[in-house]
């Protein structure tokens, strides 16, 4: 009998990550494509579904019965990529239906990062069976995906979950997205290098992260810092934490999760970020919500989350 | 043909009120009775079921397919009133199993009062139809009814929908919850006052508000006053607007609704309050989501919302 697999694909600016994954998460076919060398989404398509048709050719034991997209400014209900910044196919390109189109008889879904992270970790990672959970990612910015009662949160445009561009201060930091004082402008590891930068000019304490310049300090190395007793490098943690705490407390209120799952190269430093942020949180907590939320690591830090968390779309789709 | 109605119950700390009502949202029964003087549950229920059990013996036309409940505290997994404190019943009730016992083969759902305006809103109001929106109730507190895909968002502990206990202002205005800087400290009929007391000793401008105790100030005298030409009065509306759209905003970031409707006491001044909201919602929205999310009066507003929701959330039940 054929093994069923989900084609798992997590399209980034750089390249485009491709998995043929089973119901239990594990990948039997890896590879990638450089998606920055194609400007034109016609021939990135072809090379894209030549090289999975291939591969299926070349393995006949196995049955695809979905595709999974995770992209940027992708949108769910309409199957498109919108006006993403940093690939190069402007305006709203059809990514399921022109995909759909070398695989008729499958199903294509697509949505974006976050909400594909949200997805692996309840089909693999540590949300499975838990029917109210949020997924934040901390990497260069703060995504979030957002399940209630088992389902992932689209909203009517098919672009919910965007916590990361809450608003922290008014007139704060200018954040990529046009807007200033948004969350991801302090909580992401390139808002915990503002941090420290802040945090450098501020004190006059020493600390090792003064002989790097700004432009070479990152999440990581203010996390060795810390590790290594730089007391301003753990104020740096601290300060996080206390922002991202506040803002979980805000997103308590609206769906009342059981779990809060941190994803991506920030969330590594386990407790050291994780502590902080549960202080603050049930500080800021209503009191109905508090000592009722976990927050605790993604069960899929050190896997390939992001094709895993595509082709978890997939099984999803086929599972409701 | 025996006609189909639902009970709606809506439990006040001073009354209940009682109707039922058909599908069409039309009330073909209306009491109360005082809530207040029921210092134990047992003696309210049996007068409660009473009453309803001598007008359905009155009219053999009716038939009861369900009763909805809306409640402070309540919460809908459990079917339980727990802690609340404007009511006497102290500790946790089970609210639905001791009404069932009365109605033992009609089902009892109950849900908190701003959930059920929601309910209200989607059954026969202005959200008829739409898939995902928020109803904000503007009385004494601020409360929240979160719609998403068709589905009130109750949460894993059955109290989600609290955005009037995120924060605005982290050490703020005192809040009732025993947090500082909620936001219905700031945006409700009573942060109004708040605000208005603010401005009254900030600005050295006239005010016929000057002339009225604090304790006698109302939202209704603040919105008279504006409508008078007093500009102070005004600069409240527009400072309650500019805070209730900042967090707007941050809601929507969460669910991405299409709609969000106003209702209570507040919501009666109309563009008043919509306009400065709408405005400072738009500056605070991440670009995706700008110019695509309609905020109006509830539909409900000139009639008894608060029935006509907990009749609705058991129309919801029977529909789902």
């Amino acid at each position: 009998m054929a093994k069923q697999i989900t084609v798992g694909i997590d399209i980034g600016g750089t390249n485009t990550a491709i998995g043929f994954v089973d119901r239990n998460g594990t990948c039997v076919f890896e590879t990638s494509i450089p998606t920055k060398e194609y400007a034109d989404i016609t021939p990135y398509l072809k090379n894209l579904a030549g090289i999975i048709q291939k591969e299926l050719a070349n393995k006949p034991d196995l049955q695809v019965v979905g595709i999974g997209v995770g992209a940027p400014n992708a949108n769910y209900h309409r199957g498109t990529i919108e006006e993403a910044p940093n690939l190069s196919w402007k305006g709203t390109v059809q990514f399921c239906s022109l995909l759909g189109n070398y695989f008729p008889t499958i199903p294509v879904t697509i949505t974006n990062d976050a909400n594909a992270a949200a997805m692996g970790e309840m089909i693999y990672g540590a949300a499975q069976g838990i029917r109210d959970f949020i997924v934040i990612t901390l990497g260069t910015g703060l995504g979030s995906g957002i399940v209630v009662n088992g389902d992932l949160v689209y909203g009517h445009d098919g672009f919910a979950g965007e916590v990361g561009h809450t608003t922290v201060f008014p007139n704060g930091r200018q954040c990529g997205c046009g807007k200033k004082g948004c969350l991801e402008t302090y909580v992401s590891a390139t808002g915990m290098v503002r941090t420290m930068a802040e945090i450098l000019c501020n004190s006059n304490k020493p600390s090792k992260l003064r002989d790097i310049p700004y432009n070479e300090i990152t999440a990581l190395a203010i996390e060795l810092a810390y590790k290594d007793g730089d007391e301003l490098a753990k104020e740096c943690f601290e300060y996080t934490g206390q922002i991202l705490g506040l803002k979980l407390a805000d997103a308590v209120c609206h769906t009342s999760p059981s779990h809060i799952f941190l994803f991506g190269g920030v969330a590594k430093a386990g407790k050291l970020i994780i502590e902080p942020t549960k202080r603050a949180m049930e500080e800021n907590l209503l009191p109905i919500f508090k000592q009722k939320i976990t927050i605790a690591q993604s069960g899929l830090l050190n896997v390939n989350a992001a094709v895993l968390g595509a082709s978890a779309l997939a099984w999803n789709e086929l599972e409701k």
